[in-house]
């Protein structure tokens, strides 16, 4: 079982790579090297995978699949280029960041320039479909990311406050996070011209399984090993993020702990060992607690799924899989 | 005559700035006022001018036009909010820039969100059109911002070099600048389904027209007053920009002048007193000769439409006057 989705996951980041390459290219050689290297640095292509799976399980086109895949995967580019930059973040999957490889001036014009190319891309997958569809596809792609822009926005702000709530900090990861695989499930039916009850269960597939992504995502941060990880491990305590497992545990932890963590929470000049001390703190608290969340929503992702007529079996399998790899990823 | 284009010039105006405040919300709303910055601080919408100048000029659908309109200026915006980040430039418009209001990545994600703005707005412009004008719009509009990103970029490079040429330039600001310009008149003519004769008659317009703005743009920033240009005099040398100005100095003055020029070009440091110096070296040698070839990018511009069958003469004579309008302006 596994072999099976190995090769079909595999056949799918091949030729989805291969679209990625077919178009992010340039004269201005500098700008094409700095637009390409987080892609030569690996990735784990989930946004593609859950496009192309979301495409099979309905029966869809591959070929149009693929180059769809590489749009989203190349916007979800975009903003790891540019949050780099904001978060001053220097290591991404394994490799300095862009920013940091070719400065700040070339960082964001490589961002831009990815921005663009996403959708041109995306203009690429939807030629020969009807007026609606192209429609369609780009109200849904650019929601993603003006809402993807305002959950950086809440994340950031969120760092000067103490008392953000879960509820919050929910609505912030959807946001941020959880709409792009939104959007790459919706787009794997809306190019395939799904009805929109169909539609509508893969968009809240993709969010359900991109909130999950996100709280793993933010456990990862504290008890990761940093090699492994490929970016910075405690960066989040150091930025001051108020990620779930902070937000549990300041809500829970003594006085005494609880003052600790508040002085070394966005320290910029924060030690190795009061980082160390503080992530001990948070792993007590709020552990358990956010891989239970995390797996609620893996559940949910997955009972969208069961709503969905399947044509394709591999996919379905894939498409669970996916939901839950979120949760047991160590990466 | 003056006056029956001032008030046709306005109501395009009007209501292009209407569509930009109905589309540039946001329920974050540091995010939307660090987006709506610039907009507030005025600007001479010249792009939309062009757009509904040219739509116009076919018999075009009016509100059509307005929202392309509004979709080329939040495009634009998005380039200044980031262009203004990596040349450092703190005035635009005579108001503080966005990063120096609200700081890098705040400027950053504003533009970010205007630029995908710009594609939400696009999108609503076309909306009952056929799929081939989806098409057609859309492959026009990331063409134009991925030329102008290589165009940044080359305006970036040639900073750290001295030999750049005239057709370097020249071929830099088609990019960074002419682009768009040609795209909001090649827009004016898709959106109103218009042959591929006319297109690529109005394409060329608005490129010719842009290269006479460019160059105009870089003779005002060694002649104007900071005040009524509303941006810094003078940082294009403290930047190092290889202008048509400093190209044609370099290339011309005497070995004293080219010394006096290379040490203060691009030096971050330079003193107020040398760059008034390097300004009027450059001034001497390279003014008459810069405002003879934007008048030569202009008359082509106007030769340009001449090819068109005109249906609405006051357009036909907006375009003309935006055209030469370039050349005479102050700021």
């Amino acid at each position: 079982m596994q072999t099976e989705l190995d090769s079909y996951f595999n056949s799918i980041i091949e030729n989805v790579n291969l679209e990625i390459r077919k178009f992010v290219r340039s004269d201005i050689k500098t700008l094409e090297e700095a637009s390409l290297h987080l892609f030569s640095a690996g990735g784990k292509r989930l946004r593609p995978l859950v496009l192309v799976s979301s495409s099979d399980l309905i029966g869809g086109d591959r070929q149009r699949a693929y180059k769809a895949a590489a749009s989203v995967e190349i916007l979800h580019t975009f903003t790891l280029v540019h949050d780099d930059i904001m978060d001053r973040d220097y290591l991404r999957r394994g490799l300095p960041t862009v920013h940091v490889k070719w400065g700040e001036p070339m960082a964001i014009l490589a961002g831009d320039y990815l921005h663009a190319k996403a959708f041109e891309v995306l203009n690429e997958s939807l030629k020969g479909l009807d007026a609606e569809t192209f429609y369609k596809a780009f109200s849904l792609f650019v929601k993603s990311i003006e809402i993807i822009s305002e959950g950086q926005a809440m994340d950031m702000m969120f760092e000067n406050r103490d008392d953000v709530t879960e509820d919050e900090y929910i609505e912030m990861i959807k946001k941020k996070t959880a709409m792009l695989f939104s959007c790459s499930a919706g787009l794997g039916a809306i190019i395939n011209k799904a009805n929109d009850e169909v539609i509508e269960n893969l968009l809240q597939y993709g969010l359900n399984l991109g909130i999950s992504f996100q709280i793993v995502d933010d456990i990862l941060g504290i008890i990761a090993d940093e090699k492994e990880l490929g970016k910075p491990v405690y960066s989040d305590i150091r930025e001051g993020k108020k990620t779930i497992l902070v937000i549990k545990t300041l809500r829970e932890a003594k006085e005494s702990e609880r003052k600790i963590i508040l002085s070394v929470l966005g320290n910029k000049d924060a030690k190795k060992d009061e980082l160390e001390k503080v992530a001990e703190i948070i792993r007590e608290y709020s552990l358990k607690y956010a891989y239970d969340l995390a797996e609620k929503y893996s559940d949910l992702a997955i009972r969208n799924l069961s709503k969905i007529p399947v044509s394709n079996e591999t996919a379905e399998k894939a498409l669970k899989y996916l939901a839950q790899f979120t949760i047991k990823r160590r990466k």
